[in-house]
């Protein structure tokens, strides 16, 4: 169970409220726990590859696991016995199954790896319970679950993390080194998103992995849930892997703030035509004429305190290689990358160092600003999921659970980036009018420190 | 003088009004004239790219110059002489001594590369007496001026090109020809910009070229008129180089329309850093003090009639290898460019011909889809102004002129383009708030057909 008496002491010895309550070197507990009990929600795909970072540890013993669906139940079990395991307790029954495992007393953290309608209410359950969170990222149906959790934070006391890998990428974090040492200088616009065709994995059938034009119940994985998202809603449904990255090198929530957004959409062709070119749909198949409501590409701008400008780009529905599209700008320089992260596969220039107004390649500074974590933890990682970034964003949960601090990318991060979803679907329906970002900090932004990733300890 | 009859001719033979004279090919004369006369206003560093463009034409006769600087008349008159010419008569008498050279009744066309502010002016006065007009980008000081010269056109049907150059970059107009044979399939999404370091051209000194941290009547060229406008305004002062080439692709004006934009902007910093930094400045130089309103980049999302999305970037004020930031994006793939137009310095990728997910290098599509009016002017261009695309601009500008025809860029695409600058203006100012965007064409873009470059003949 989360140690809450930690976090009252701390609070008391240092005089402050919940702004400190949410840096964690100031509330560093003085012993940690050797292993912890972690449980996960959600054992699909996406669940199964924390699952596994987990088996992987020698500090974390997984004790339960909960989803409604037997295949992957069965498929999480098999690979704790392939990790030397036993299978554990499984909550399978419906589901609202889940909360008979977070009702047990054992239990020090939980990763939420859930579909993005049950992330709020399950991690409310589970804070409410005060054993703290992981959450995966997107899974705000409407602003109010933004505040929902950031309540539910600031009643209970529990930390929740938002489990935003991107943020870990082994470029991103050279390029946040290169920012902190002030390589760019002011930093003064940014840009990314969440430019991945999903086609093949939004459409399946239930018979067939990984082909097919049917979503929804007839059909497997995130397809049964996930792209009844694109039926029925217009907005950016998946922010946080373009903002997450670049707010922590903008200080979002710490020192700075978001303040307002207009986002704008393409409209819908793309999964029409999939499915009217895919040779098990056809144009006269129903789904090729289904009216999907979410645009190919959703444009996002972003304004915030300090006056750096962001711009979000969703694109998941159309053809095209997997970029997430960052750009860091600033007064001496800038940085962009067309690829999945390798380091020599971007542009850089810097004008104390590169040749005049001639881009470089990233490569040599990528070696040189490598981030102490990764120099550290990079065998580890290799090999783990999502090109190393899932090791460092479990690593992250995991140490900060066995401390009893709080997370670097903790419950404010969480609600201002989940809160982009809503607010960008508001914004499109108004055509695209501005829309206030509210402050789930109330004011404690302009105080509170950025602490992620400052050192090699996660 | 610009022939109106033939205009007032065809207009009668086909029984429609302006939608059709605006079309090139429904107002095509029978005749054209083996040569014409042409004048230049402006023949700073711009106005001579312009001035030997039509140099080394042998249908056109240069036969007067405006501009009242004393050194830019001067060393006009010396590029004439070394093209074997004759000095010609050259209107230097202050700054509206260019209404006498425009009160010339032998001009057919008149090229404007003066200072932003005259744009509109001095093209009005060559409307009203019937010289056709090419006239160079930005200009709009306010949103009247745009209004104001689609009247005179409607008033003096006197055509009048925007010379956006871009619009004929080689890698452009392959672009171009790929979207028109459907390579890209439907058009989603498109991407342009003007990111090119201006800052040593934009302060100077008055004895010392191309160094120094002076703007106003104390510097050179540019420096002298344009720097101003970062002390007072803040906007996208210069939108049509990205927004010019890509509208031609989804044919604004022509069974499309810009409808409305949101601008944000970042702070201004880099003027005062590079001042600042700059041996001839320091920080404690006046100018490194001085308060500039232009924000260092401004971001503008536009959204279109037909669902496509826009952004367009301004970043001037940063060091920064030079490139426009285009790209496009379709149902079947798309293409992005990092670099000043270079076949192979990009990436693109189509569903139906790439490796799965995989970016290929542009070059061979580039040459495959090379564009008519290149493959058969590529020895002309060669060594002209700006890579080439300033002969294309001012072959257009000539070519129809001599046939006595409306341009393929014309005034409702100037009205439109220059539009951004006073409208992303108020959309900064009211904190990005949306604005509308005029449609200039009063619902002629319905019916209006795409006739840029859809040949090798201009």
């Amino acid at each position: 169970m989360y140690n809450r008496r930690k976090f009252i002491k701390t609070t008391a010895l240092t005089g402050a409220g919940i702004t400190l309550l949410s840096n964690p070197i100031l509330s560093f507990a003085s012993t940690k726990k050797e292993k912890i009990n972690v449980a996960i929600i959600g054992v699909g795909a996406r669940g199964k590859l924390h699952l596994e970072q987990m088996l992987k540890r020698d500090d974390v013993n997984v004790v339960a696991i909960a989803d409604p669906d037997e295949h992957s139940i069965s498929t999480a079990q098999a690979l704790l016995v392939k990790y030397g395991k036993s299978p554990v307790k499984a909550y399978n029954n419906g589901p609202t199954d889940y909360k008979r495992l977070l009702d047990r007393k054992d239990i020090d953290g939980v990763i939420i790896a859930s579909p993005w309608e049950w992330h709020i209410p399950q991690a409310l359950y589970a804070m409410q319970n005060k054993i703290a969170v992981g959450l995966e990222v997107s899974g705000a149906l409407k602003l109010q679950d933004c505040w929902d959790i950031v309540n539910a934070y600031e009643k209970t006391k529990t930390p929740v993390m938002i489990l935003e890998n991107v943020c870990y990428r082994r470029d991103i974090m050279a390029v946040l080194n290169m920012v902190r040492q002030g390589l760019f200088e002011d930093v003064l616009h940014v840009e990314g998103g969440y430019q991945h065709d999903l086609r093949a994995e939004l459409f399946n059938t239930a018979d067939k992995c990984c082909s097919g034009v049917n979503f929804g119940p007839t059909a497997k994985g995130s397809a049964k849930w996930r792209t009844e998202y694109y039926a029925k809603e217009n907005e950016d449904n998946y922010p946080t892997h373009g903002l997450g990255p670049v707010a922590m090198m903008i200080d979002i929530n710490r020192g700075n703030r978001l303040t307002k957004l207009s986002s704008i959409a393409t409209p819908a062709k793309g999964f029409n035509r999939f499915i009217a070119k895919n040779p098990l749909g056809g144009p006269d198949s129903p789904n090729a004429k289904l009216k999907f409501k979410q645009g190919d590409i959703v444009t996002t701008q972003i304004q915030t305190h300090n006056g750096q400008t962001i711009v979000i780009t969703l694109s998941t529905s159309s053809p095209r290689p997997y970029n997430l599209g960052f750009k860091v700008q600033g007064t001496n320089g800038l940085w962009q990358e067309f690829s999945a992260g390798e380091f020599d596969k971007g542009l850089i220039y810097f004008e104390d160092k590169s040749p005049a107004e001639t881009w470089e390649n990233p490569q040599k500074y990528m070696e040189q600003y490598d981030h102490p974590l990764w120099k550290k933890y990079a065998n580890e990682a290799v090999g783990s999921g999502h090109g190393g970034m899932d090791f460092f964003v479990d690593n992250a949960f995991v140490e900060c659970v066995k401390r009893g601090i709080n997370f670097p990318l903790d419950v404010y991060d969480l609600a201002t980036w989940y809160a982009i979803t809503p607010i960008s679907r508001n914004s499109i329906a108004q055509g695209g009018a501005l829309q206030e970002i509210p402050d789930f900090t109330k004011g404690a932004w302009k105080t509170r420190k950025n602490t992620f990733a400052l050192n090699d300890d996660y």
